[in-house]
């Protein structure tokens, strides 16, 4: 079994991020995307979409996407629980996992590709107009995340989950979209602060 | 218990078609998103980011966005199972589920959204050519999903899932975004045309 990834993108470290608070370790194989790799034909017949993270289990069965990769550890490792428990649970950490996804680490994401010359070779065409309404559109977001942050440790209430691994790898994101978190958003630093400091932030 | 929603979007049709195909009934109650009314306080309060459909609970606990209500009640009732099973089972739902959202449904929706006249209530500024690169995106798309359901009766396998639903819903969804299924496609047309005979799909 083995991960196949790039330390460079926001994808593959929320996996590791994930395995990591999960105590799973793994074997991980690096391609670069910034050189094209990802649409070898070797690469293609493992993920059609040509993206990373990829994990290929040891019959050779490919899972891509990112939280499906996570969704199967999950499975296979219940605890500690970083998707929820219970249908409430469940349903309150893919909600705000998916607002993490949709409304702050794609924005973001948005930002740099459209934006930054370099990322050409990931989104071509680049359209400078898309990337500053996608910066609008993080920043929006992060005020509706600062006053959900006002009164609960965690993005989806008591409990660390996978939401906030996606939040802390959009919030570092920014500084490659060269974006700056707005000074009075204190309870999203605080937060930001606290995920940065566990040890598997550092995945 | 109740649904709020639109009739005339893709994402509250596909939690519709979820809960038909699971059985459960359940109250819905419709705003209109072409009105803005969304964005009004009331709803603002319930789902900060003004999106239909929104699961609110008797107690009043609201859950948003389109697979966190359908995780909701996949938890409560697994059977029958549209969220897959076993570890594997259900990282492969994921994975395709992520790949029609953000391949099929997303691109066709974008298509919509920045090329649609009508559509400048829901996406402004509209542009133009962000529309016509997820145009080819979702073209692009179609080819891997085709050569995927040569020898497969569901996306995800031998069973329905929610990422046939997703699919029906974004193949749907072509025809406002004034865009044809090409006709060489005929695993995608033999998949739809079985979808779309399925009495969930009038849901």
């Amino acid at each position: 079994m083995k991960i196949i990834e790039t330390r460079q993108a926001p994808n593959p470290r929320r996996v590791r991020i994930f395995l990591a608070e999960k105590g799973i370790e793994i074997e991980y194989e690096e391609i670069s995307i910034m050189t094209g790799e990802q649409r070898s034909d070797a690469f293609t017949a493992i993920n059609p979409m040509q993206r990373v993270p990829v994990l290929v289990l040891d019959d050779g069965t490919a899972i891509a996407e990112t939280v499906a990769i996570c969704r199967y550890f999950e499975e296979q490792q219940p605890k500690p629980a970083l998707m929820g428990e219970g249908a409430l649970g469940r349903a309150t950490v893919e909600m705000w996992q998916r607002r993490m996804e949709s409304d702050l680490l794609w924005t973001v994401g948005n930002k740099f590709r459209h934006t930054n010359p370099r990322a050409i070779v990931l989104e071509d065409p680049q359209i400078a107009q898309w990337g500053e309404v996608n910066e609008g559109r993080a920043m929006d977001f992060l005020k509706v995340l600062d006053a959900h942050l006002a009164d609960r440790p965690f993005v989806a209430g008591d409990n660390y989950s996978i939401a906030d691994i996606t939040g802390l790898c959009a919030v570092d994101f920014m500084k490659p979209a060269q974006l700056e978190l707005p000074s009075e958003h204190t309870n999203v630093a605080r937060w930001y602060g606290e995920l940065a400091a566990r040890p598997s932030a550092q995945a």
